[in-house]
């Protein structure tokens, strides 16, 4: 990058038409940005396009940059988004019993692996204060009694409000959250499902991995809906396991698999590389 | 192994108790036999206790360690097999238009890295005849027109017994057998399922995994029970994919994964290395 | 794609500079083209800029394509390349006893899995003849006595010129090329080396690999250069083992690898997805 | 486990010969143990034998073993080691500026999930300190000044003996041991190199990974023998990069695959489940 210049990102998802990267190049070739990475999907004609652009332009440049992407959207029915990269995203993490993607998330965030900040930890487990502490991390006790889930909601909206969060993770979070909830986040909101999705839905996706007999184990990290664990994918791994293994290896093994597949998938939404579409993903890697 | 010697396998399985190991191994001892590959799984005293040794004695010697056994067997309500290593399992394939999984197995049986002989080709698609016949296998056109599966099945156990079958292998045959057929077989029909099961059971699985924007496809090799696509799992294994992969990479990729995992499955089922219990498998893989 | 049109591919490496995606993507519009990939990285200024694209476009328009291409290299030091997708590269298959590899590409050339034709199959052994045949391939047995391998080279040369090869694909070729010949061919040979390298150059491999006792064992696909296994690498995988396997068990599991990295490189390099530059490569794979 | 009943380990290493199954079962039978594990593996006669058995037995019974496994070896020139499960082994874990294995290893250890306790952590790197304090881990700075080296060894021996440290763990400790250090614990150091050994032995294998153009980078747990990076491996594994990925790319994603592959190491070496022999090793894994 040069002195007086910033970094950006580019998104954008429209219906597919001939000459559309000429166009969105155009916009940025006339303020004199270097793109740094240029990352396209196309079905085809009659199907969509999708566009990621990394690029590195003069401080203030972006006024230019919007306006010609509206003249641009004016013609064809796009979404598009500009964001800075050095703005980093600011994450509240919710927890439960398990630490260890919190842990991972922490530790990631905090050696800059994960470009992002987390802002907040909240946990229906009060002995989950320590672990964030240890961290310096701010921390709310929000526990959720028996009926009372959307006073609890309401409290976590406040601090999501408070904090300015950009993203929730959930990283090991057992409530299910309210549709009316999760209304207010699309694609805004991640999980991590200890299954290889669509394979053991809901609860105790060990124990019902175990009892099937599966050779190998997954995680899922995913876009939640309002549907239970059947938001858009971000990503997915899985390991192996054999008769040897009772269901605390399971466990075990699975924690290595979660975090680590959460942890990607946090990574490439927070540097603006998951563009999810209907009910699925385009995920641009690093 | 030493001139006048044989290799054998002996298989166990019965419920746990102290000293099993010990009298097992001296009924081994006692034959002069040389143990060359141990496995065991136990889980612990009130569960089962599996076992397969692979072992050199003189040619003979099995009838003694058969008589052995039996005593054995009296105290302890076991199952048990011996068998001679070099009596290669013989093969019926059974195969719809996908001729994939036949090819691999025929090339691996082939060149000895499956132990095992392919004995008879059987399909409803005549033109899988013209590949059979360039391996030298003997085929069997047998159709399975509407309302006549029965006969069909008629046909299929027929040429079974004719060629002494020890092991039927559904290679992507895309019929359903009847639990009458299955039953005849127990942990004997093997069949590869082009997902990653309990994911997309049925029909047209790499569809199902395009729609749902999983992000591994996989391939399921299991024992066929009565029930479709939920006997014990033998092997399994995924790959990669992405939204750039349209349904005709998904089996394109998919086809390499499925030939590979019921190659795997078939050869540890011919080796013995296949234990199944309840809904389970214990495998002693190499 | 519509009537009339073809699918072309454009290869593009250079000096990196602002605005390059618009002007190559202006040169493409201006064809009418429609962009169904495209793929560029980026080394960032002062360093180079790679491009892929596929498109399809009016037959002839290539014509006008390659004339803009032309004035547009006038400013920048650019290489480039235009090809037309259904114009399948013509193989020349070199082999010596190990047949697998031949094998699998005669099976995933025969299937539309690899976009290409075998033209022509070279081995230094008479045996693979019959393999050949039954796939209905020319076969030229070319024996490298002692001393004469420049003899030998020589009618191998004239074979490829004979079948107007493309590209040269030793599927376990035992016998070393020299630097004469190879000079021949830029980035137009392809290796499969039956280890991960840069571990375990040269001869026997698998027993080197076997000696320094690894828990993985690799295959590398490269392309071929005068230094012996130096060359720049296309794809790599490996494969688990341990204890219990022999040499022979690392030939056995190794084959597998070694045929399916080879197939993935060959299948990339065909369809115009790599891009050699100094001694590493640009992959953008499907 | 019954009441009044320890679990205890059984390693033992020989050559192989006819009965020693039977006669090693035998020993636990008479002592009135329950096998609930049971590893072996047999390089066949004229080669050697190794097994591992986990069982439970009435605390006592050890003395009784012992004494039957030195009767045993009287006979066969064997080596042998009883230890009770419930001794977790001592590590010292060595690090330098990179902290990612330390905590892994800490965390790890304190969740349970590697069955040893970090008894101390030496750094010549003060900073490691606070890392080590936020786990309540005692922690020494040795620094290595130059040509000083033997001093600091000195300093490194005193603390491993007053910490009675069973197994020393080199988690990224740049420093190169003296053989005279290294010689004082056979089988007891445990490194982790960060690349795929035997390719990039020594500095900087990152960037000779980056340089090569590798597809895969990897990571390498051994056992450290006077010879740099030369010692029998435990554990190996591996991430695949391309060319988008710059040098800290490979840093960033090899740190997840150097902290993996040592913890599955030092889970496997705590819970006696290594057995070196000559350069390799036997690992009965879990």
């Amino acid at each position: 990058m040069t002195m007086g210049e910033e970094r950006y990102r580019l998104l954008m998802a429209c219906p597919d038409e001939r000459g559309l990267i000429h166009r969105v190049s155009g916009v940025l070739a006339q303020a004199g940005a270097n793109i740094v990475a240029f990352d396209q999907h196309s079905e085809g004609l009659g199907g969509h396009f999708f566009m990621r652009s990394e690029f590195d332009a003069r401080t203030g440049t972006d006024a230019r940059i919007r306006k010609d992407m509206e003249s641009l959207s004016r013609n064809v029915p796009m979404q598009w988004r500009l964001t800075k990269a050095h703005q980093r995203q600011r994450l509240a993490v919710l927890v439960s019993r398990e630490s260890h993607c919190l842990q991972e998330l922490a530790w990631q965030t905090g050696r800059g692996d994960i470009d992002a900040d987390i802002a907040v930890v909240i946990s229906n487990h009060a002995e989950i204060g320590e672990l964030a502490q240890s961290y310096s991390l701010p921390f709310y006790y929000v526990p959720v009694a028996k009926g009372q889930k959307s006073e609890s909601e309401r409290q976590i909206l406040d601090i999501v409000a408070n904090y300015q969060i950009d993203t929730i993770v959930l990283a090991r979070y057992m409530q299910i959250l309210s549709a009316d909830f999760v209304s207010r986040f699309p694609s805004r909101i991640i999980n991590i499902h200890h299954s290889f999705l669509p394979a053991f839905v809901g609860a105790n996706p060990y124990l019902q991995a175990y009892r099937r007999g599966v050779k190998l184990i997954g995680g899922t990290a995913h876009y939640v809906t309002e549907e239970l664990d059947q938001g858009p994918i971000i990503e997915q791994d899985v390991h192996r396991v054999d008769h040897r293994h009772q269901l605390a290896d399971y466990k075990r093994i699975g924690r290595h698999v979660e975090r680590m597949v959460l942890a990607r998938a946090v990574n490439w939404h927070v540097s603006d590389r998951v563009l999810p579409f209907e009910n699925r993903t385009i995920v641009f890697p690093i």
